[in-house]
């Protein structure tokens, strides 16, 4: 059985080492690329090498970054008195996407799951902690996620800032706007009548 | 909105040219070989740029090569007396994954489609009739698709041959094997009834 020549047949092995990425996907994409315009190729494969060597962490607050300091906190135009804490740099993305938070970020790179041995020293705690002064910090927002290892993560951090006379805040549960109630989960929903508000 | 840093938003645009990559799974894998260890991205910028550099076609039945001459028309312990002619690489890898078939190849590289404004010199049909040496080859399979394009094509090749003392065979056609008949469709059936054999 002879498929493809070896250059295809590596690609096509790379490929398939993607998240998502199965074998029948993975030879659609070689099969693409071998009759895609050369700079095509050329500039997917430049794209991979730049990605390595170029995207760093912001040291304030460790969202992914081309500078010491990311765009975000270096942009004068936010509020750097509110921080919003999420659990990894796609949450952010998230976030951002939604244009409805103008304030800064810290991205925890996980949360809280003793089950998987990831206590507070393995996430990046201690350096939130070390942000949240009270006379430069005004509001801290609990982005987490909502599973058990988000709202974990949440609690504690509650709990450690708690006597530092800055607002701590949680993002609100419920069901998804515009959806078909129907479709809710139980939870969710739950969630969503013990957190009904007034008119 | 600041998603991501510039490199990481080039990697998603790059992935997000891929047929049937869309936004987020090109950000789901940009973010991926972020987080993979550095040789991993590094053997899939490489595979892609040795794709093109080293994939050629062979000068005898046209599959993709490393060669001159493709793995299968140089290996002596296949039939080069039967040629099955298939419409593209793809193809012939269906029918090599089945280990149902031990002779050579011809792809054509397409179907006749007048519709399209592919007509008989647009595909490799001349070369598939100069390798129609009745001397040298005793059977031709024809395995074109079952479309309408695939059909037109091995009436074409059928009609062009007869004359050669050469034996002309269609791959068959009829219900997949260990399938349920009810999602068989109804042209499928057809051919299925009409191509029924005695035990």
């Amino acid at each position: 059985m002879i498929l493809y020549p070896e250059a295809i047949l590596k690609l096509i092995s790379s490929f398939s080492t993607l998240p998502g990425i199965g074998r029948k996907t993975a030879e659609r994409l070689a099969l693409h690329l071998l009759h895609a315009p050369e700079h095509e190729a050329a500039a997917l494969a430049a794209d991979i090498i730049e990605l390595k060597t170029s995207v760093r962490i912001c040291t304030i607050c460790f969202a992914l970054s081309d500078q010491e300091k990311c765009r975000i906190c270096a942009d004068p135009s936010r509020n750097h008195g509110v921080i919003c804490v999420v659990e990894n740099p796609t949450d952010m993305a998230a976030i951002e996407k939604s244009k409805a938070f103008s304030g800064s970020y810290h991205v925890l790179g996980g949360a809280l799951s003793p089950i998987d041995g990831i206590g507070p020293d393995d996430i990046r705690l201690a350096e939130l902690f070390g942000r949240a002064d009270p006379d430069r910090i005004k509001e801290i927002i609990i982005a987490t996620r909502t599973n058990v290892e988000g709202e974990a993560t949440a609690s504690y951090i509650q709990d450690r800032l708690k006597n530092r006379h800055i607002t701590l805040t949680r993002i609100a549960s419920g069901v998804p706007m515009g959806g078909d109630l129907q479709y809710v989960d139980r939870l969710t929903m739950q969630k969503a009548m013990e957190k009904r508000y007034g008119f």
